[in-house]
């Protein structure tokens, strides 16, 4: 086989996901490079490239676009810069993998959509918990037959601890910060929702309620198959992150069960002890970043499409404005009320 | 300690549950022995009452009432015959241990409740999963506090297989056959229900929809403390009785798993194969009705409150009707409302 | 299918283990009966009797032996009698189920067995740990091929705390207290056993040490099939009750577990809890003790061969008797140096 | 906190093992660096270099030696070379990381360990297990008091196929290439060995046998501290690599477990079926080579001892120096009687 040229990156923000995706692009993934990596706090930045070995560093993003060396870029800035960022990359023909979400604005999104459609360039989205191993083998499983029919499912989403206040002021609601994942996963495993109904409460955190925001939810779904399901979430599970689905349907169950921080059981005279989950998402989902960027590579490489696209993305976000107006009017939403409201 | 004499106990019903309590008090339950047992069909009473060594057998339940020598009955007709055999036996001074439910009609329970009421009898209704070894323990956990404030409870109830369609027929449909235990099981855990949504749907057997019922249903919680729940049934798990629990709370989470048929774990070439849940009920529940009439016999001794009286049971059966009325009309149903159209 | 009578048996012996026994022929197996239950304390016997409805009681066994309506004997007397009641029931023409061990010296056990082959009654001994579902699962997956060739065995079997000291004094030793169980389940999985050797230490009770025994032991086992195996023993698990087993081969594993107290999981801020194995052998093997005596009672029914003759109990004795020496010389010992010993 | 240079490394030898450890060191471990690599077989070193950006390649190690820039080797040549490699290593004063063994002879051990005595530098030997998380945690609760004292220790070490045969012939037979870990493990927990039986077979593979090995294994441990011990070691577990742990005591039990390959449970008609464990040692034990390495680093840095030592890596060939002489003669061996052999 002829050999190929790696695929030259430039990593936009040299915060904590950025070092982690330039570390994979630098490291652990064949067939890729990191060229640049831009940060307006350009020690950030800098830093990460004495580490990694990466030539160039810039405090502005528009070097990576301008680079005609580069391939494509990375975009790990703030949410509220993904859709702008999207746009000048795909207008400037690079191909994009950007943490998600898009926009909480379907508006937004739309607009990035189209700019990526116009331009022919690939865009991936970072919906990390796809290409877990675990969620991976689960989804393999249920989309080959392995369970029939769809008829149930249940995700559980617990976070080990609140975030900090100055975050939930920002952090876009639960359902925008937290639940947005558990929604991809959704339908990841079912596919498409109809119609949800949230409730919620603040048990966790009075200060939380304060801020307009709840961190216990309950969110229940009815897919366009028929089956029906249940996300659970709360911003704070003493024993752990807690990580758990369950796919039920005609055949069979398939779960994904927490992984223990070890595999050492403790017998003593009282009970029988074992180690909680992994604590938090860097350590639970540590692989998943880097498959879910070798694919990315890979669909670039191949010329094939990427595993989640951003119109796969912008689902997600509908499912969170339904959820949102579920909770606030206590009424079951379907999304086409969302769309509809769109225009 | 002074010798007690035995209660003795008439068994109304020769039926199935009739001759598991028959044979749970003449052999297993100190301190209680059957006096007689009565059934319409005459034979099935002779039948069990020959291997028990019990003395009386009658067609007619009125022996039983009228019999001086008997403490207490046990009542295991008919669910429609429950509301009159308790006012009967109330009136007839007799303690009352009776199947669930009462009746699926308020109006007929609250005149049971009443007539219990004022003969000063006792009266505990067979809700025996409360009175199996791992919800008990768990309850245990739960009420002293191992789990902290409670949050999130979820239900899974899920039967092996579907019912006969002549079943369903007569069943007063999946809430009431199915999620009554639940919806017991819930407020035994959590306390008091507020409000309660209910989606469903036909899934796993059309023929159960031709009857205008469902086989697979989630119905999610509102506690009067704030937490939340879900509860979801199917008719049909091919892997076997599942029957799990999970509480969640401020300070950690309590589960009841699924207990194997065999404690065998097999690995191969392929994959590490454990053994299916328990069959069915009978299997999964037998020691807790035991439990139950060794309890109630235990109530009448020591004069004491049974462990769960007619007002604890007349609770699921209002949660009940608050299910079905969200699931006629798509919306979420407070307890209130449906107490309110009682009168 | 033509009604046949029921089985009468005598128990021989109302200690702990005959009350079991003559509570399961009398009310948990179908085809039996009690008939009489004979011990020296008579005042035993009568208690049981009228417990179990059981008509006849009598302080001496001989009693039974002469009772021309009796079928079978149950020997549940001081092993030191065992092989003297097998012998005298065998000249009485009754099937005789007899407790374990029939003695410690295999000339005993030999006349007795000769006395059963010359009046061709049935003779099944109580390893009723063949009976134990979980074990007899291993057993049939083991044989029907599931692990393919079998090549390690592994046996643990551990008290959840150490007998009285007066016990200990007349156990006749671990080996044959303890380890007779576990020797009789290797060869049961495995087979023919050919050589032994065994260490052991007093690591739990000195004074057990004082009483010329040992509390901890390992005894490892070469298997006639070339295959090779361990068991360990402990007089004290302070995490309850440790009976599992592990057959290992040319396709795979089978494994005992332990069986856990309840199915209840916490999940708390410092690790995940679950309960302690079932407390002792009492909990542990119930349904055990009920199974032996339903077969033994079958195969006098259906005059079939007892599933565990006199010749299968006595290898273990014979085991036993090699791990002693074992122990006593510090070297392996084949059990053909046991058997050339004998006469 | 004065910022300290990194430890310069050379690595000597590129194959499989020499390539995980540079990557390590070049990539993975804070404070190190590799300034070169040493490989008879250039281009294999080469290939390497480039890919971890290392400067210097080298197809003699000597130059490595020479280099005053390089504080430490890590020795990952042939077994044949690591006693030879160490002597001049220590003589060029660098410090030392050598894979297991030193030797299979004692006294090319016992020569190696004097050099490095005398030129004053660390040596760490690679018994990775050690450090591998779980292990780690298992020991770090035994020596912690968490098992009480130690009574019964377990080590379960099964691998998923057998070696080729070209492997088998130079492999030093099972106990020095299989067991040698298992025997590092059992005094890692439980402290020095005083004597040990061995006894083993061929099934799996009869070309094993036909080349004077066994692939089947049983060895029993007596320890110092009055402690039994067994590992069972065999080629061939059609499951998967089989690494487990029990450690057993006087106030309970540690157990390590095999780690699954991935979380999901299929629940379905017939059973219920689990992921097998972990293929094989380069993914069960990948986190351990690193840290073991991150370890080696650190006590460069802080000079501090070695996690483990040259005479800590001495034992386990003692060990399986007796294991052998025990299979050998069929009698079990003590330690002294192969220490006292040496001289």
């Amino acid at each position: 086989m002829k050999e190929q040229k790696a695929v030259r990156v430039g990593v936009i923000g040299a915060g904590r996901i950025g070092k982690i995706h330039a570390e994979d692009l630098a490291t652990r993934i064949n067939g890729a490079e990191v060229s640049c990596i831009a940060d307006p706090l350009v020690d950030a930045a800098q830093e990460t490239a004495i580490a990694l070995h990466i030539e160039k560093v810039t405090a502005d993003y528009q070097d990576i676009l301008n680079d005609p060396e580069i391939d494509a870029v990375a975009i790990c800035s703030p949410t509220a810069l993904h859709a702008q960022h999207i746009i000048e990359a795909a207008q400037a023909h690079k191909h994009i993998f950007c943490e998600k979400p898009i926009a909480y604005d379907l508006q937004k999104i739309d607009l990035a959509l189209a700019a990526v459609e116009e331009a022919g360039v690939k865009l991936q989205i970072g919906f990390n918990r796809r290409f877990d191993a675990n969620f991976h083998q689960a989804h393999e499983m249920v989309t080959s037959g392995k369970i029939g029919q769809p008829h149930l499912l249940r995700i559980t989403s617990r976070d080990p601890h609140p975030p900090s206040i100055e975050f939930v002021k920002q952090s876009g609601g639960i359902f925008f910060d937290m639940t947005i994942h558990d929604f991809d996963m959704a339908q990841f495993m079912f596919g498409d929702i109809e119609e949800v109904y949230a409730v919620g409460n603040v048990l966790v955190d009075a200060r939380i309620g304060e801020e307009g925001d709840i961190d216990t939810a309950i969110i229940l779904l009815k897919f366009r198959n028929g089956a029906l399901g249940t996300i659970d979430n709360s911003r704070q599970a003493v024993y752990g992150y807690d990580q758990r689905l369950e796919a039920f349907g005609s055949e069979g169950m398939v779960q994904v069960q927490n992984i223990p921080t070890d595999s050492v059981i403790h017998s003593r005279a009282g009970e029988i002890a074992a180690s909680k989950p992994m604590p938090f998402f860097l350590e639970r989902y540590r692989d998943s970043f880097i498959r879910e960027m070798a694919e990315f590579i890979e669909c670039i490489r191949k010329d094939s499409p990427p595993p989640i696209t951003g119109y796969d993305a912008r689902k997600p976000v509908v499912i969170g404005l339904a959820a949102q107006e579920s909770f606030r009017t206590g009424r079951p939403i379907k999304l086409s009320e969302i769309e509809s409201g769109v225009r």
